[in-house]
């Protein structure tokens, strides 16, 4: 009738249109809380397994974690979720849904999309090659035989390339892989990142081994009584914020970070009587990824808004408190005193400088889980170019072995005795888990990103360490990152924050100074 | 053509059936199997609930251990489970399956005819009160307010009326329910047994309390440390035959035992310094509980033949190590020279004696949980009289508060001061559980009986404590009981184990043979 009346209709009419989306919607999260609340338990079941369970419950526990991860996807690729996300891709790209709202079907449709395209039979066959491989592999191991875990990893690599093909990729077929751990990520950005990391890393190794200065602090290597380690590290597991009414801290063969975020994170760290800032740095790092965990927001949980990123990002922030404040003169100003308050009558007598420097020194060493924090990403390049090549047909399997240890001894100056020492050290190929290794160096790359707009943020950022005070920087982190679950890749993320694209800068700079510093280059 | 000819064709259509049957039974064991597998689970984060879990962790918990329980009764009631048992009636009823594969059907059907006599909505509303009743239960013990907790007992009686007569029975209402804990138990058999338990009970009781004998030993007041009282408590329990390579000991706010027989049993205690006899006693019951579990086959877990009989059953097992055999002067001359070594410098004068004295002493009081081995029954048999006269609608829910200290004055000559310390004590009936307590007392009657049979098996027996040996005792029980899972009802098993009925006539000859010795009666 009139301009009012016809705008009231269309209003009117929009607002049905929301409404249908916004039920659709409804369902859509209402089926992934639920998914959640049974994906969540392998959480806890798969921590009990390497935390609690006598060796007798391993066959039951298996049937169960097997069990829960069929149902999950069984349900997730179900036609119900399928036809739930085709309802509202429309609603999607017309901009109906609020920016949260797309996040989380934008993400859940990835997915979902990613794991519609995988055939049945090509997951089991996954399954049991895993199954085998593992078995093969430490056994091939302990005899350091790697003729005998060769024809299985030969296998995964085959279904690696299939699964890939299958997944799809724009240049490089290892993007395909990279993809699952390190959502968006290619080869063509870590090429030149890695390139870079590893020349001015291998010279920065070079020259600090030249320097021929080495560390024995005799006051960490007496005994110092495990149940005093533990309460230390929970002082500061503390201190940095993390909540134990939402986690726990326990013993395992590996450190790890699991349970179910954000109430009821569970860490993990294994102790040494000996050496007890081994277990602390374990403790330091499991509580960033631990605070990660407590710092998603609850009402988002079993969405992608209430997800962490990538690996990449969840290991910026072990690495942050690890080793960017954990490993700081600032942090042992704090930390000292009570170190020592906390070993009375053990190791009383250690010095300021002499922790700083045991608690940084650089030595090139064969195995990675054992590496400082300059030649880490050594370690981790090569593993990088070894599975890129490999994916790509540059290299064979077989010849796995001899590029490994050409290449231990061109970054790192050092050439394995045997192949167990060597190219049979990690788990992950294994696994299956090839584009996985990356993402700890993009790790420690994003948090040294993060920091310089940490710094910029809290110029006071150093005092407050050294009087202990974590919250601002704990907040910082949540409000910047953690509040964000899948909201931004972890590109967009890093661009947002600081500005620039991920890059090695940031990271190659914080090193050189420190290490240059350190070792007075 | 000849009778040989005939006799294969009979024989072979024979094998035909038997290997249809076979085909449908073996779908049937194989459903059961993945049930068991995906409810086993609960196992484990039920026991981390109790045990492990931060406060914080409780929300999420809630739902996964909902969703558990319902997706197994979904599918354990579902048509193909039905049918499956449908489908082997007959192979049942001709005696065409073995004993084990009837046992399975037989067991498997009753419980499946159970689950489907109720409706979906009531399964509901029964839940819905459960959570509400418990919640005013806590509420209205903390305030000793029995008017507030009043109307969601009626509730919940009104529901257990409407369950019972939909499961059915035969002479008397609360058959129905105690079915549910102790199956083909019946009012008619507890009614004889629990009144004449009583009447020399309180006779036993009143005499006790007449020769007004009490103990106070000193040496077990003092400060045991906990971690001493737990290594005490493992050597205890391992003496016994726990396999703590299936199995776990740990702390929670109530002792119990759970996880996933028989491969993964996790026993709980709780310890006071001052008291070291609590905790272990808690451990011996449970470890009692944990043979049990651990002696079931493994290879029929899932399956009524894998699973134990009754909780009366359950019952008389903790019963049997915690009372006959962990009360006894037999173990005490095995178990007080470690008990001081364990203790050194803390209880050594300990006399023999004092701690035999110590772990008998009868003493009437108001709690259930912290009652002798005497008086406990009669704490029972009052919660039996009320269950029982409710259902058959013989007292109403406000007289409950009347009756309970009537009877507390006339069974045990105490009344309590408020109603938190008397009708309002047990968490039982806000959760529904009405019909479970008679277990508690079928424990100790079942106990006795079986230990009369043992008694007779082998005649060495109290040496054999002495000694430490128990691995005759633990056997015993493995090959009579624990193996046979539900094989047998718990009625049928005391008979073919001891040549009587169920009678609380062992259980009185023990009790007063054993306590007018000690009291010199």
């Amino acid at each position: 009738m009139n301009l009012a009346a016809a705008f009231f209709i269309e209003e009117d009419l929009s607002r049905t249109t929301n409404f249908r989306n916004m039920t659709t919607y409804e369902t859509l999260i209402k089926h992934l809380k639920e998914l959640h609340v049974l994906g969540s338990i392998g959480g806890i079941i798969g921590w009990d397994q390497e935390t609690m369970m006598p060796p007798r419950g391993g066959e039951l526990r298996a049937e169960q974690l097997a069990m829960l991860s069929s149902m999950c996807h069984e349900r997730f690729t179900s036609n119900e979720i399928g036809d739930l996300l085709e309802a509202l891709k429309a609603a999607d790209e017309s901009g109906e849904l609020t920016e949260e709202q797309a996040v989380n079907v934008r993400e859940t449709r990835r997915s979902y999309e990613r794991d519609k395209k995988l055939p049945t039979d090509l997951v089991e066959e996954l399954a049991r090659t895993r199954s085998l491989a593992q078995q093969k592999w430490a056994e091939a191991r302990k005899e350091s035989d790697f003729k005998k875990f060769q024809p299985l990893l030969e296998k995964t690599v085959d279904l690696k390339k299939q699964v890939a093909e299958l997944y799809g990729y724009e240049d490089d077929i290892y993007d395909a892989l990279l993809d699952t751990y390190e959502p968006g990520m290619t080869v063509a950005q870590l090429d030149p990142m890695f390139a870079e990391l590893r020349e001015r890393t291998v010279k920065l190794v070079e020259a600090i081994v030249g320097t021929g200065t080495t560390s024995e602090v005799d006051a960490l290597k007496r005994p110092h009584p495990l149940a005093r380690q533990e309460s230390f590290e929970r002082e500061i597991a503390e201190a940095f914020g993390f909540d134990f009414d939402a986690g726990r801290l326990d013993l395992s063969a590996h450190p790890f970070c699991g349970g179910n975020a954000p109430n009821d994170v569970r860490m993990t760290t294994r102790r040494d009587e000996n050496d007890p800032l081994s277990s602390l740095y374990s403790v330091m790092h499991e509580t960033g990824h631990g605070l990660y965990g407590q710092g998603l927001e609850a009402k988002h949980s079993g969405t992608p808004m209430g997800s962490s990123i990538s690996l990449g990002i969840h290991e910026s922030q072990s690495r942050t408190w690890e080793n960017l404040v954990g490993r700081s003169r600032q942090f042992w100003e704090f930390a000292l005193p009570r170190f020592k308050a906390h070993f009375e009558g053990i190791s009383e007598d250690l010095e300021f400088d002499e922790v700083c420097f045991a608690a940084n020194e650089v030595k090139p060493s064969l195995i990675r889980v054992e590496a400082d924090e300059v030649t880490y990403n050594l370690h981790i390049i090569l593993r990088f170019e070894i599975e890129r090549d490999l994916m790509n047909g540059r290299v064979e399997v077989k010849e796995l072995p001899e590029i490994w240890n050409t290449r231990m001894q061109d970054y790192l100056g050092l050439t394995p005795p045997n192949d167990a020492l060597g190219v049979m050290q990690d788990i992950h190929w294994s696994m299956g888990g090839i584009g996985y290794f990356p993402t700890y160096t993009l790790g420690n790359l994003y948090g040294a990103q993060f920091f310089e707009a940490v710094r910029e943020a809290l110029p006071d950022l150093d005092n407050q360490i050294v009087r202990g005070e974590f919250v601002p920087l704990r907040e910082w982190l949540r409000k910047n990152i953690h509040c964000h679950g899948k909201r931004f890749s972890a590109t967009d993320l890093i661009e947002r924050v600081t500005g620039k694209p991920p890059s090695s800068e940031a990271f190659l700079n914080y090193m050189e100074t420190k290490f240059g510093a350190l070792y007075d280059l």
